[in-house]
């Protein structure tokens, strides 16, 4: 039966950057959970566009007006910060078959090292079921319009990080 | 921002008859959800093995040590039950890639009757990806053993109904 | 080299009825073909909720504003229908991965019994990626709102339909 | 309706090295549309097998015979690409299910960017649903017999190619 | 480690008729085993087009050049009738991706049932990745032509069947 | 029809290390065939994390009790070995449909270049679904328990490795 203390939820991610279909996860799980720690994944075998500074910052600004929504920088795996955070459930979006196995994967391995923890999986509007933020990346890169992609927030950072280059 | 008022989860379903992998996912729900409400489907133009009255009574001796899971039977669109019992979330076990087509377009189609219900999806453990009622009432009727499949309950019931056929 | 006769193009279905889905790759195709035929299957061994008649009656108008898009009814093989009507493409909307086999299925096989016709295989909107005629058909069964999925005309129909029975 | 200027077609790929595979769609595509333009996309971050010269010399050759068909090299958006053409169509093959997310992300993307062009998908002939370049490459590396795969021309490069190194 | 006795293969499914795709498999699977079974599913709740003899027949008159093949018809689970003929092998075609999930679920359940014998699943060649039974029934109801998707004798008892009709 | 010599067959992989899944093949594979050989691929533009002396000693520790299993490195094409070691089978494991159109590939190529190897599927217990040798490596990077997941003897060498670095 459900314990009286907090339901925690952790959704995890790169999000280099965080695009609408991570935001649209975001907003259907601040209503479902007590508190959402948003866990941006750091890896430092990876070269992101952005930053874990830069990630954090945009996903602050795009999620300020979710009270009970945080922002965290993790690395390693996933299921120790879970734990740590305390905590119950992983939220993980799922839009297509390709994503499918990856997270069964996940999933399934993260309830061996951590039977407490579940995945929970949510489904993005159908509007952002072939988005992703390396898509977001190739499409800036070229110029092209992403206002129907991203905040504008991301949008703003994307082009200066290609003026930059 | 999540409400104070109790977060209550709709699993709907024909458990004709309830498997173990059904079980997974309520004990699974019953954790996270201050209440969940096992919802029988009942479909005039179909025909179950089990009368809704059987399947209700087996779901209840099944789930009777959950103190937050509920049994009913409805009929109509899942969502307007949902809806009905002011439930903020629907369960659905996601175990394999052919669940995945027909689970998305459900979910899409009642985001748009009732944008207030979000469908959650759990994963059932791997033990449990390939089952579902169907096989073992095929596994019932040639009077294999399906012990792994089921609790005692449904095993035993399984084993008079094909008697009397 | 492309002949300088017309480019006629078959578009095949139940439609039982036409949804939104079907009229948006009946559009794309009117604009890149000369001349688009939405050929209603009429099987006598199905039991489509609208006659044959009905289902014509319909798909002529909802397409009547697009001046190169005809209707018709056949029987038997798809096509030996796209032969007589000498046509060089048959049309296709390909929304999901279910649909995926089967059609590879009929387009590998059609090219095998008339090598001159090709399988074309257009995709509707992400809109209409999960919508078909069956769900519509159940939703309208339980009286939801079906507005965004099918034309004001065939809402209408499916209203009566429903109270006829 | 379908308008009188010409019918364009952009049929986008790497072409490193053009298989019997892409030939099979060439072929289709320019019996259904007044012009086909094969476009080889040429990508400064990737390190392809064949210089986009080479590439480009090889399409020539093996394209010849179709009269409407042209060959271009182009970088950035294939979308940009297209409209830059004025082509109506992006021709794509459509082979496994594993292309299918992809193109249908790359599809609806494009959809968005330029809403008069359409994509449209053509099958191989089923000899060539495991077929594609980097299979070739691999074959031809270690001296495999890729005739069944690649024109004679294509089959001669490659063995050249490969003597270099 | 491989015991001496003989190593028995058992090839279920309803043959209604036999094509060419099950012969591709049946034709692989006798150079690897010693025998090979292909057993014939009867099941009183379907309806089959061929009658259990008439696929029997069928299946004789074109594996009868292969020697250690034999025919027999079953009823009941198929892995109760592989242990009745001490078969350590199920074979199995497996095509596409629609299989794919069905196959899993009944060689995991068949692992359960009995350990002692082990599905091996054989990929007929890619001219028959699309091919089935029914598709074949289909076309002849219709007075297609195919000749290139079963054996001679096949399509002659189609001729006769769908006269009679 | 089988002939009498022996019936061999080659396993392959990178085995970077070796899994539970990948002996639960060769267990099922050395009671089928007279002689399975473990053929480890050794590619010099991969980067394993084992040497491939490493993996083979590995491999052979954990395989010894299986007296008709021998292992063997091998580079360049799989079917070149399979010839050279005259086998006639390839067995291969089939886990998800992420593997599925790779191995469709495969087979149907080595099938073109040596007709008389056939490839050979086997499914894995479901424990092994979703283990593979990279999730293996992952979570010993991060020092999580994979006790169920790998033989004790990987694991030893596993938690070396990795204080090594």
């Amino acid at each position: 039966m459900k314990k009286n203390n907090k339901n925690i939820a952790v959704y995890p991610g790169t999000f280099d950057p965080i695009t609408n279909g991570h935001l649209d996860v975001i907003e259907r799980a601040s209503k479902l959970f007590d508190e959402v720690i948003v866990g941006i994944a750091h890896n430092i075998n990876k070269n992101p566009l952005f930053s874990k500074e830069e990630r954090k910052e945009l996903v602050l600004k795009v999620t300020g007006k979710y009270k009970n929504v945080k922002v965290e920088v993790f690395s390693g795996l996933l299921v120790n910060f879970a734990v740590k955070k305390k905590a119950k459930v992983i939220i993980r979006g799922l839009r297509a078959i390709s994503d499918f196995e990856y997270e069964f994967q996940m999933s399934l391995t993260n309830r061996k090292l951590a039977p407490q923890v579940t995945t929970v999986f949510l489904m993005p509007n159908e509007k952002y079921t072939y988005l992703n933020s390396s898509l977001v990346r190739e499409l800036a890169r070229f110029n092209a319009d992403i206002k129907s992609f991203v905040p504008l927030a991301v949008q703003k950072k994307l082009l200066l990080k290609f003026k930059e280059k």
